[in-house]
């Protein structure tokens, strides 16, 4: 009778135990959580706290008791693995009822998740600074926010924004600081700046670019200082600045750490010790498209490990294939949803790609509601997928979730041409949005289209030989314009080619696009020189370039 | 210069024309259309008979005032293409204002739709009765609903199905008699009952299995007379019985026609005439999956096929790589999904299936909101996967995108289960429906599980050595059961199996079949002789299957 030891009751070790009990009866399953609770959901933490979810019983999945009961599993709560004795084939335990004691294993599964990076500013009262990672953190949040008027989250990551958006719904003042220039790493700043804007407008005080420097308590709180010389005040403060695999546990022990402390495994998530494996938050895992060694803590992936651990561990040959960091967040109306790597990750790592962006409608135009869609999509000159992301109000997820499944299956910007999906008023286009992308990306590889990003406005202020070229209606150029620009309609454009130089190249735009490129078409034709710009007007004035 | 005559100005023709332009500027287009207008919404056209689009200029998406303007394309309204001369290389075309004409081409483009099949009770005047292809079928029924109480549908497809909604959400009782056991045939009917069982509740007189066989006219409007015997009454009778291919001009004409009256084109939508291409609803296709020919009249395909032909004009290769019928439609609350083939087609072309069917929430069952979904997934003992289907109140779409594209892609279930979507709390689970169907499909495959369908219920009543078990609840028991099931709850499995017997073999079942799955493993390993029941009690009552 085989014997299995899980450290870590919640996405990996939770999955591991229940599949290893469907595949064997017979394995003695013994999980070790040093929380009071397995089995939660992580990710429902900030709407519970912003009282989106009201029933606390809600967060809890599974309790030892159904997993006794159904799984017939061992769980051991309260329960603290402190070290493990990989020649012995055995762990230390201290619990609260039964002191410190080994357990020994045939196979050991390694669990034990990420923790929130420390912060540092130890002088003030613990009950006004908090970090948010399980139950109890939640549960004293919870109790802190009666009576919370202001509040400080450092840290624009998805647990920063989310609580962000939840402690506004609960109308509390709130104080976002973000060391960096965005929020939010899994998307460009072309991109997650719509999302910025989203929350500047629904009262959120967001600091970019800020390092905090030093934290204080004052009477009704704490006061922030940042490196700028800014201070923020607030009654309590949340800190959401990252996460390290939880592994001190781990030093020394002989299971091999990578410099950050995360778990190293090979593809069947077995450890350097044959009969130790791993999952979750604590390990590294490959990039999809870059092949390079990263560290993703996400429940999808987290929850997949599991099921291959214990298909391995019964001997059923099963690998796990990379992470895409497939990713989504609501930000109040707004979904972001991405997967791949981002233009900023590629070009940091030298990796050839280009891009476009494009604004389609969410389902077909006339029928009521449509949405539209900001797409981007990132794609190598032999037209393989890269990355995608996408922002909007509806239908946002649906096309990344197509894209995430082509990249997964090595698909190209053609294949995406040729997508056949679902199509009727309500719900698509006739052109799928994800089509419309292939489309454009072909036409910018078989050199159809040369595309520009809205950035390069800026240099090219005192550039006599370059016209930026407005083609919409005058009514939509009345509501605003790229200074400078001149203006014909795309529909008269072939009647005013007499008036364009062809020494000159013409930045073509209009509102996302689609215009633009067939005045494009038309004056390459005609022998100009012309470049369109990337995502249009909706993409030149969401990042605040009106003066080229 | 090139020039190229398009019959027919709404999905191919007008996208063939604009595509063309836009790789061309030099070649002389012209667009034959026989109505008045080009390029209308046909998909929305129930939509604005319901009073959901409220305003007709929404319908039209391009006029010949923009096509002449934008992409110097000469359209000809209320013009009709009455033969073809292929050796001459011209059209007879017949119009209001210049009478008959011939008009040469280099190239020529097929796209003329299809029609509704003709209704043939003729004595009825035709103010009450009516077919919906074009705007000017639409406006006539738009001005004979006024006043209606009462309407007759014929034909339980999409239009047919649209329509029944649309005009029930008018406050009109409707009647829809279909002649097959059931609506909608891209889904089986395991799935349709769920949106048949909607219907009804919404009031719709579903008649199925009922041929029309007389129809005759009333002092209020119609009275239809049905095989059974039942008779029908109402103010209007719309027929939507199908379509076939308004291909009748080519009678003759040299062009290679199927059976059916399909126009027969190879991959670059050429026909057997080399300078003819065609496409739309009018041409064959192959079935993505059975390599079979066959006709699907979708606005995806059909304006794909204008892409391609005005790539292969302009010496760009292109192909068109056949039809998956992936589709959606909605039934008031519900959507039903699919793509691939159903069951049923599969079945009677003897072509080797197996299927589940699960019902999980389309996200975290924590977050509110959480809706389920029914999604039956196909596939053959190789795992490629043959077909999907879905229905529910949320998220039905996206998953049968995401399986649309693996199916594109010539994806596994072994694949379904890799797959790395978006996860947060609002919008999926860590393990998405997909992903589980994956699982679950792999458990099949490799033998973890055996299903039987639910319709073999009926034939097991007398046979004393299969034993059905139901392992839910008491409280979930106590809202329905099969009859004659007996009941272990499966948390208290393990305690009651010397209650089983070794020699009965025993179908379990649950709420959806998760439980159940965990019950078989459990007895399984233990000796005795299980089968899961698909899709659980969800399905069971679904079908009124609750007599075993």
């Amino acid at each position: 009778m085989k014997k299995v030891v899980i450290i870590g009751g919640v996405a990996t070790g939770a999955s591991t135990a229940a599949r290893l009990r469907r595949l064997d009866e017979t394995i003695e399953i013994v999980m070790i959580e040093r929380g009071e609770y397995i089995s939660f959901a992580n990710c429902g933490l900030p709407y519970y706290l912003g009282d989106v979810i009201t029933d606390r019983d809600e967060l809890l999945i599974a309790t030892p008791k159904l997993m006794k009961d159904r799984f017939h599993i061992d769980t051991r709560i309260h329960s603290e693995v402190t070290k493990i004795n990989p020649f012995k084939n055995s762990v230390t335990i201290q619990s609260a009822d039964r002191g410190t004691y080994e357990e020994t294993y045939d196979y050991l599964v390694l669990a034990p998740g990420a923790k929130p990076i420390d912060f540092n500013f130890e002088e003030v009262s613990s009950d006004k600074v908090f970090t948010l990672r399980n139950m109890n953190d939640t549960d004293r949040i919870k109790t802190a926010l009666d009576g919370v008027q202001k509040a400080i989250i450092i840290g624009g990551g998805y647990i920063g924004v989310e609580m962000a958006e939840n402690l506004v719904e609960k109308n509390i003042e709130v104080t976002l600081v973000q060391a960096l220039p965005h929020i939010l790493a899994p998307f460009d700043d072309d991109m997650v700046i719509l999302a910025e804007n989203e929350m500047r407008k629904k009262g959120i005080n967001l600091l970019l670019s800020e390092m905090a420097v030093a934290l204080h308590e004052t009477e009704v709180g704490v006061s922030l200082e940042l490196e700028s010389g800014n201070v923020v005040e607030g009654n309590i403060l949340i800190s959401a600045i990252g996460v390290v695999p939880d592994t001190d546990f781990l030093k020394d022990s002989g299971v091999s750490l990578g410099k950050r402390g995360h778990i190293l495994t090979n593809e069947q998530m077995q450890t350097n010790i044959p009969n130790i494996y791993a999952g979750g938050d604590a390990v590294t895992v490959t990039d999809f498209v870059t092949k390079q060694v990263t560290a993703v803590p996400l429940a999808g992936p987290a929850n997949k490990h599991g099921r291959i651990i214990a298909d391995n561990i019964c001997g059923i040959p099963s690998k796990y294939k990379d992470t895409q960091g497939s990713t989504v967040i609501k930000v109040f109306d707004l979904t972001l949803a991405a997967t791949g790597n981002t233009e900023r990750q590629l070009s940091l790592q030298g990796i050839e790609h280009q891009t476009i962006i494009i604004h389609p409608n969410h389902h077909a135009v006339y029928y009521p509601g449509a949405e539209q869609i900001t797409l981007k999509l990132i794609f190598n000159s032999s037209g393989a997928i890269l990355g995608a992301q996408a922002i909007g109000i509806a239908g946002v997820v649906k096309r990344i979730d197509v894209i995430a499944t082509l990249l997964r299956m090595g698909g190209t910007i053609y294949d995406l041409t040729e997508l056949e999906l679902c199509y009727a008023p309500p719900y698509g286009s006739a052109k799928d949005p994800v089509n419309f992308a292939g489309y454009v990306a072909e036409n910018v590889l078989t050199k159809k289209t040369d595309l520009v990003h809205p950035r390069e406005l800026e240099n090219i202020k005192d550039n006599p030989n370059i016209v930026v070229l407005d083609v919409r209606t005058l009514g939509e150029r009345n509501f605003g314009k790229v200074d400078g620009s001149i203006h014909i309609n795309v529909n008269d454009l072939r009647d005013h080619l007499d008036e364009l130089d062809k020494e000159k190249e013409y930045w073509i735009y209009c509102a996302v696009g689609v215009r633009a490129y067939v005045a494009e078409r038309i004056l390459k034709q005609h022998g100009f020189q012309c470049k369109n710009i990337i995502g249009g007007y909706k993409t030149i004035s969401a990042l605040g370039l009106l003066v080229p």
